[in-house]
């Protein structure tokens, strides 16, 4: 099992995706430290700090020649995995170099900054696979455009929309999210080099330039202070991801209702041995949107820690930062699986046109209550037209009649009302109403898909 | 006490500020529903749909002619408070107006818009006390832009900086807080009209544009799409306050620690009575510091509430939404009380240099131990000189001689870097290195200032 | 709305019960602190350390006679509002007395113990509510002991139970929680008065017996230690309300499923106006599910907030105390309109027997797709047995064919797994199995009734 | 770094315990499974459901037999990893015992049983370190049972304590946790076999008895409901460890400021190149506060999953069951790392008498502010008694005479109440009272240790 089950070989390969636990494993981390200790050797020689050869060794240390086993165990010891590894590195560099190793740093900037990169990959997958979802679901969208289907309040009919209505909800939520995405990549993929206590004193007036080399060599932005103890950082990238598990789970939340056994509407992609049971051979349960809802259970939790770690004490605090360690990465870890699953979903949902249709049919024009109610209101006042078609609707449940039938048979509804009560129940003002909507969408998350695209390449 | 400590008499004058608990009063709820059912009626008049002298009539209703126990009464049978609260609208208006209130509309566009109203308001205070916050945040930097403090990191004195640089950094992240809030404000401050299902059928082909007109009515914007189940902007605003409460609360803990007595580096701004204890005559408390952690103990729990409610299913779902009157406007309540005391800190903190200065030197000198080191890792190597060091460290602690006497009587160190060493005993560049963070977080909080500033008069 | 919708004139009578909202007044809770100090001056008077006529003079006073008004201004300066509260009373009293209030005692004190004090009104009122939630779960799990329903997993239909059983899973979690509650009482109702720093100093060594005299006076325990900053006690009770609000939850997840339109076996018990749309006048959704459902969203954050408030640093923290005050409270709010609610719903849920045999019998027999396999398994291995229905069951759904006629029609079965194969569709010991599992819970459901009667006795 | 930190190579070792990291290994679980196969093959061997050799056989497979990996790619296909198991196991039996694998039960009895049997392991190990930390705080709280410190509220300086006290606090935060061990296991502690919808339905009249077997071999207990879909069990367990984190923060954050610079008083065991920095050689951090605090940063978000959890639709949920996934397990390996570091704070910490008693001393007698105005009290009234005290006390900070000489020489104290004055400045009552808490802390703690001891055994 493991501690965390994204992190299990058995259940790993579920919940988060193979190229997002690649990210994310120790030897990448390890990589992205000796990236930020070579860069920042870069950065210093570039401004006469330490000499050229010491960027040069340190990129021929590979992360496998570092004992990562023993790392963890200097770790133990000394609260963070920064000072095992420089003293690793620089048992691995030639004697001349190793007193100019990590000249200034902190432990803090190379495990921030590291995380930093790693998290700048993530974002890269998370952003290809945003975009695949949106086009998914703009397909389904317009191929359903005009497909009826009931819309649903607490679970109950209520009045007809279009199943193309319904995916572009899905695909509005999402590319809200999306459309955040380049904003905060610009905000948190920023360096961290401050040194001890934030200053970066140890570099004396060479303390800007050598961070904006820095910065530079790495592909990142520069934020206008230390972020040692101002994490409003971490918390944000935490708020966006469970932001966007969020509103995956509304997708999901709709496709476990939308295939219930009674109300059968759409189906998961078959694959052969998908979303089985150990004991019931015709179960096919609905597997992403399971990954996706148990994902959505934990993200706000973690968020939760997030914001709680940003009351940091002094120039670092004794908790708060690590406790961002153990929400912030699995955060992208449950955010790479429910959206691969969305994908997954966008790409390949079943819909079932027939069923939605009967399920429309099955209450005998409830749905269009409120409708008629509408066109009575004028004549008769809201509440009592309200009231009127409340008692129409249930004789409808009492007995088998239509709503139309037992509205044409009230005798206090007055003569001239009778043919714009019939006009209540022409399902076609819905379907256009819908399918407006359908399209402001459409067009929206066009430009989002592009934005984020957009976002990917600058990198 | 009432069920939450912002509500009671007692308690929320002390956790909530009086103008945002006038923002939330259950009358101004009331009178941002007939605000927002006026300018419904308004807008379908300019587009024909009801008559010109439903507005007119509404905007004639008071709050205090509708009886809230009443309305509180039905909701509880209703579940939502547009039920009793149309009824009781509709029983004010003459007869010939009843049938055209809130037509096409559904509970969830009043409840919500007239959420959004409070929320615009509540920005409002909140734009205004944060700018004054920053301000004096701002001049707290500049006047002790080179006031020699101790940096603190894990509690443990580590190395020098100054107390302007302690507040640039209080600075920097309540300003990056306040600098997200007109995006933020642009992107939560939109109308809902959207009708029962979310498609607005009921307007027919005007209801985009009734839509716009509405909102325009309202002073707020539009949405590309029905948030009645897309549950990202609720999610957002909480984010966002919870995110600000965790920038005031790394203020507030800086404050607690430096105001221990052992410290005594800070005192709130002393008022007579306040802070005091039942049982010790001499006790000054840090109220304002408690009163931001008190906020900031129950900010990320509200906070994980409004992710978890993005799950919400089909076009309105039983309890999700619901949940969120649970947890956002309190974290406006909490936010305001915070930001209160903040301002009072950053307009009257009481600072000692003396005592900043006295705590300095209490240590020998062991604060140069990372500078020291840093000048003899060049010729001995990293891992050599930090041993060499943290050994003299050692020596200070266990007799009494200073950090600069130990390593100056050390014979392994080599004559040529007696002078680097010493040098290295000068306070001076962690000076010049703070406060060169300090001018460039005071450029930055200025900008903030002024978009925020920006932000309020827009609207 | 006021910051919480509990405490809402206009939505407060939806979320809470009348009662536990007049438990948690202001003015309650200045009877509370009254009462506390009388406790107080009683039990020292009894151990000769204040005059006999104190507690006489306290308990003149009424909670009218204070100002909440003017204390919650005193509470904004102080923090704490013990200590306005104990100014207002001495100046009711007689000039003799005056000094002798409060004496030894902490301003945390006479909160928690007045806290406590309305704590202990509040189970009793839960307790209430649970034993009748109980009892009517109990009669629901009684009536429908053998009234066949689908069982599903994932939503999706799975093998068959009766409604007797699913009530008796409602029942058994409820009761879960409420066995609990007499244990919870007795660690938590416990007094508090150990002085400004916990020691109970200032009484001398008369401390330990006026303790004890004191929470006797007040019907509570005595704690092992003092409470002031070990605050598991809030913590577990804000777990044990979340626990009892997920349990209720479960049974309000259901309902909603349940009833959807297109399962329609349950309804909420219908009362005139209850449920309705502010558009739709059709509309009957589940009111009673959605409250449990929005208590359930907040709770698991509130209770996060109490357990991160147990970092309570030496003998008063600054702000985790405090944070208690922003979610404890809100917890019973919440607990007790869920409990309003679960009760309405166990007392009159309407079954649909009918309806719940018509959805059974909707999958043409592939329910019993796990009998039928377990049948065959012995003789083909259990791989082979599950392939083999799995395929057959996809020809169910392909035509009409029922999947006890699929199965008869494939030759691959041998003769001699025909019969047994055949009594596979009987759901006789589906429903023998579930009855069985219902009585279980029936008799372990009584023995928890009675536990939670005798424990509100006891008090 | 993995997705969680306790699960990387590189911070694992430091944030939870190798044993525990063991107890929840990948192989370990697949141990657990097969044990939970082969028990339930015994107890339906016993009843004559299944061949006697069917157990035998399972027993006969090694989880390393297993292809983890594999297992691991059809969990991702079935959503549960008993699936791809239950096939594996089958291929390794022997043909005329295949069909017989598994027979009755569902997926999730396995998973749930198979964890339940890590968590009893997971138990024991925090029940020894449980015992070890108390003991070791039981020491240290005899030890400096008279050791006088100061008391701290809001972080400032109060009245006169012992450090045993202090520690005794400790001692009984940790106890309250441990004492409610041995019930929450009876609690957890049961096995799950109840079939695909919970009715155990497949073993017709034996599933009483078969579940009883099973139990019984696994040394786990029975529930009285089928806990598929009652999920209070996994949320209590996580309370508990949440609650048990918590009373270790309280350690934590009192260890952190006592060991600031300025206050010293307590100092982590000191260890070669434990709490260093990369930086700065001088640096001695506390470390295992840091490990406990992060802990703690984290324990609430993953509690309020588990709580969030419990709305568990139908018989199997989609999602909220494999939320606990997510969280249950990382609150294990948080506790051991939390409780690792507890125990060596316990049994290591270093106390520095000297500089307890210069603290003390250091604010002019203030401390016995409220000894003082309590002995004015009884004559002058309780508010004149507080004021006259409080004037004296800013005369003492802002001169530099005593608190016990600015009240000698103020004449508005009349001569008789001169005496009593003076025996305010005696810490000998405040030593006698905190030796008296202790003392009551102390023989509660060792009932507590016993029966914990007990506990372990007991399995």
């Amino acid at each position: 099992m493991t501690f965390s089950a994204l992190d299990s070989e058995l259940t790993g390969p579920l919940f988060a995706s193979d190229a997002m636990r690649a990210v994310f494993s120790d030897r990448q981390r390890v990589a992205a430290m000796l990236r930020v200790e070579a860069a920042l050797a870069e950065a210093e020689a570039a401004h006469g700090l330490v000499p050229k050869g010491l960027a040069i060794a340190i990129r021929r240390i590979r992360p496998d020649d570092l004992d990562i086993a023993e790392l963890g165990r200097g770790t133990a010891a000394a609260a963070v995995p920064t000072i095992p590894f420089v003293k690793a590195v620089e048992a691995r560099l030639p004697e001349n170099l190793r007193g100019h190793l990590h000249r200034g740093a902190t432990s803090q900037d190379i495990v921030d900054t590291a995380l930093v990169l790693q998290m700048a990959a993530a974002f890269d997958l998370i952003a290809a696979d945003l975009a695949a979802t949106l086009n998914g679901l703009a397909g389904l969208t317009r191929r359903h455009r005009r497909t009826p289907q009931v819309g649903r309040t607490y679970g109950q009919h209520a009045a007809p929309i279009t199943f193309g209505y319904t995916a572009a909800l899905w695909l509005a939520g999402i590319a809200d999210a999306a459309r955040a995405l380049p904003a905060l990549r610009q905000r948190v993929l920023v360096a961290s080099l401050d040194g001890p206590v934030g200053t970066l004193a140890g570099l004396g007036d060479r303390a800007d330039a050598v961070r904006r080399s820095f910065a530079g060599e790495l592909g990142l932005g520069v934020a206008p202070a230390p972020w040692h103890t101002l994490r409003a950082r971490p918390a944000e990238a935490g708020a966006w991801l469970a932001g966007l598990i969020g509103a995956l789970a509304k997708l999901a939340t709709d496709v476990v209702h939308l295939t219930a056994t009674e109300i059968g509407e759409v189906a998961e992609p078959h694959e052969s041995g998908r979303g089985g049971s150990s004991a019931m051979p015709h179960k096919q349960n609905p597997v992403s949107a399971t990954v996706i809802l148990a994902a959505h259970g934990a993200a706000p939790g973690l968020a939760a820690t997030l914001f709680a770690s940003m009351a940091a004490a002094g120039e670092r605090p004794a908790g708060a930062w690590q406790a961002e360690w153990h929400a912030l990465t699995q955060l992208f870890g449950l955010a790479s699986g429910a959206l691969r699953e969305a994908r997954r979903l966008a790409e390949g949902l079943m819909v079932d046109k027939a069923r939605m249709r009967a399920n429309l049919d099955m209450t005998n024009g409830l749905l269009f209550a409120g409708a008629a109610a509408a066109r009575l209101a004028p004549k008769l006042g809201r509440e009592a037209a309200h009231r009127l078609v409340e008692r129409a609707a249930d004789q409808v449940r009492a007995g088998g009649a239509s709503l139309q039938a037992v509205l044409a048979d009230d005798p206090s509804i007055p003569q001239r009302l009778r043919a714009p009560l019939a006009a209540a129940f022409d399902m076609t003002p819905d379907i256009e109403a819908a399918a407006a909507v359908t399209d402001r969408v459409l067009a929206d998350a066009r430009s989002v898909v592009a934005s984020i695209a957009k976002g990917v390449r600058q990198r």
